[in-house]
């Protein structure tokens, strides 16, 4: 009965967070009987960074990848991670694509999706939610966890009992940044229960080693479902380890009932398949808690630090990261994950590198101070406002209640490359790409990056040291 | 009052676990004042492989070491981790030896002894713990954790009683092996807590991924002191991060008090560190659960791997892993830590590559099957026993009380070369290696391994790219 269910997130989340989401489906479909077998509540397996790779980088068509692994894992429910109306591409889209992309996600092998917001704008998700309910799929409306004044316990029940209304089937926490304390967590999860009738599944990255811990308060107040990764792809920015959660409860009442074995078969076999990725590693990836205290999450600082290198200015990192909560303070308290991360990274750099506050203004930050991607969790900077857009109108309903339906566009604009719907949705979500991918993927010349041989560098290594 | 006290462990275990025991003095004293101000219960920083690592490898004085550290950090306890008659040592030492060492480390700054025995014999304790008490330090009793049929609480909490009549000021838990999980943690931390009256001191180490949540679980049910590791050295085979269990405590009743800010900086420092060390680094540093499953832990395994490639026989690891549960019965279920993990280890081996059990047997498993190290936890197979040893008389004794005063003797052995009683006791440990060291350091001529260049590596290898 008080049984506690997992999801394993190896393959999306895991690689996506620690090698760059760039694992192969190759590389997936060897493990993907035992993957099966194991009687996870879902496989996270899609979505998220990882159709745009797919596209950019493995050079694999992201559909066919989806089609594989529901070939493969016919046994498992398959779990993607979807941006609500921005779905997996990087602006909102029209409702009719929404619904096209549900459609087919689910066409094509999709159970569960997983819909969040980076501002936790209902409105953004909406119509996914009300497109998987209607493809007879489950749907979990997701709440962005993040900490500011405005985002307390009550705040987040409210989110909750709202997708509640929209006709979710679970509630997930998603703590992207690794924010959440056990105890804040044992807080939430028993608040959340209480206002609502759904599941909760809980998602909390590794990055600040607080990640199992909370877990263990989630499961004391009653979370259905954790989101653990298999221990080869686990821990650091990924999530905590599968294999220690289930030991952690074996025996007690919650017990997972998945067989500790059988996942260290799994184990070993990604621990194999992570060395080929090697080129993709951090340099550092154990704990860090730095978030803890500056808020900024490590994926970002990562980012953040590679952008001041190309500037020459890596020693105005620590003026960076200073700067980061007054912009995020300045946009009202936006969680800080894909795309608020970035317009608020961008921004802070900005800031810093001109050595006058929004002298320079991005486009993004503009376009966020106009409204286009929701409305801000918190009261925005009225000063800054008017310095980045002067009195330009603040658009106050629905970003997408904006757009006309452009699925008949989009298809006119791909003819004769797009051989099917969802070709047409692949060229929806990244326009420049999609067209060569198209072309090459037609005239069957795709080729991946290549991957570097570890084995060159090592005897050149050895050779080295004599 | 409800307040959680915290050892850091970076200084000794920190780094025997992670790179092999090779940090040098020179790369702790720079960070000491902050470490000195943060305000631990304790700083672990001697003993364990640390004085054999400074001899051998890094061709440092291991009481100069002391000195040093004891002179840099005036404010903190000074933790060593003590090998009750063995010392720090491979073998049982007479009782004056005892004395002397304990003596000495308490004079050059050790504050508090963490002293156990691999056999869980409290005989093996009983000396050390009152020559501690003798010269007024603190008595850390400690009981080595491990799972068999007869480890079960009543015989941990019968342990910590006669370890509380010893006179011991407090009660370490100690789980090299990483086979804690948080529900047992907490009945045996209640259990404990409910049978003597001396605040218990938690040692857990990461690699199975449970310890975070089982120091959780121990907090619950009235720990008094945890052992954790700054970030930059914890997880993987090493401790939990020091900065997580702060953070999760902060704000609770059993806030540590200690300041992430400080201790960011402190892990800033150790991972710049950590880099010059990299060849020391072992490939995988993730959790490892396999311990659960085989009860073998990872750095036996790490070992077992190493002897069999240089046999040749990497494939009969599988059966090596088998057969170490096997040996482990037939001795009696000893905890495995040294030295009883390299006895079983090799023996393990020995019986898989001659393909008949205890066909060969090794001096040490005979030593042990006469009681050599003392008594066993269960009973031992008498089979094996008369195949190892036929009707050799087995001792019933404490293994010490065969040995007479060797003080003297030691002290004219290696005169001309000691010029202190530290230094007999040096070679009291190690005889062989310290005849070498004392001379050389004696001559000035005194060099430590060398540290490979990464630099020169990585310039080799983006040539080998191109
Ligand atoms: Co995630
Ligand atoms: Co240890």
């Amino acid at each position: 009965m008080a049984k506690v269910h997992v999801t394993d997130v190896v393959l999306r989340d895991g690689h996506q967070s620690l090698i760059a989401t760039r694992m192969r489906t190759d590389d997936m479909l060897p493990i993907c009987s035992k993957l099966d077998a194991v009687g996870y509540w879902s496989l996270e397996a899609w979505g998220g960074a990882t159709f745009d790779a797919c596209v950019r980088y493995l050079r694999e068509d992201p559909w066919e990848r989806l089609k594989k692994l529901r070939k493969a894992l016919p046994n498992s429910r398959l779990q993607m991670l979807l941006r609500g109306q921005n779905l997996l591409g990087y602006r909102h889209y029209s409702d009719d694509v929404v619904r096209a992309f549900v459609q087919k996600s689910a066409d094509n092998g999709i159970d569960v999706f997983r819909i969040f917001d980076a501002m936790n704008d209902l409105r953004n998700l909406k119509v996914s939610i009300e497109s998987v309910k209607a493809v007879g799929k489950h749907a979990e409306g997701t709440i962005s966890y993040t900490t500011s004044p405005v985002h307390d316990i009550p705040y987040f029940v409210n989110l909750a009992k709202e997708l509640e209304s929209f006709g979710c089937d679970t509630i997930a926490i998603k703590d992207m940044a690794s924010l959440l304390t056990p105890e804040i967590t044992g807080e939430l999860v028993k608040a959340l229960r209480e206002a609502v009738s759904l599941p909760i599944h809980l998602h909390a990255h590794a990055t600040s080693g607080l990640a199992s811990m909370s877990i263990q308060r989630a499961v004391d107040n009653g979370v259905a479902i954790v989101d653990g990764c298999i221990s080869s792809f686990a821990e650091g920015a990924s999530l905590p380890t599968t294999e220690s959660i289930v030991a952690a409860l074996k025996g007690t009442e919650y017990d997972t009932g998945l067989d500790i074995g059988l996942l260290q078969e799994i184990s070993a076999y990604f621990r194999e398949v992570r060395k080929k990725y090697w080129q993709f590693e951090s340099e550092f990836t154990g704990v860090d808690t730095r978030v803890l205290v500056n808020q900024v999450p490590g994926g970002m600082i990562s980012n953040l630090s590679n952008q001041l290198k190309e500037q020459g200015a890596l020693d105005r990192m620590d003026a960076v990261l200073d700067e980061i909560p007054r912009v995020r303070e300045d946009l009202g308290y936006p969680p800080l994950v894909t795309p608020t991360s970035q317009i608020v990274g961008t921004q802070a750099v900005l800031n810093v590198m001109t050595g006058a506050r929004y002298k320079s203004v991005t486009n993004e930050v503009k376009n966020y101070l106009l409204g286009h991607y929701g409305k801000a969790p918190s009261t925005v900077n009225s000063d800054v406002r008017s310095l980045a857009v002067g009195n330009a109108e603040v658009i106050e309903c629905r970003p997408a209640d904006l757009l006309t339906a452009e699925m008949e566009k989009l298809r006119n604009e791909v003819e004769g490359l797009a051989k099917s719907e969802e070709d047409v949705l692949t060229y929806a979500m990244f326009p420049d790409l999609a067209k060569t991918f198209l072309q090459e993927r037609n005239a069957g010349t795709l080729k991946p990056e290549p991957l570097l041989d570890k084995e060159a560098v090592t005897s050149s290594e050895s050779h080295s040291r004599f």
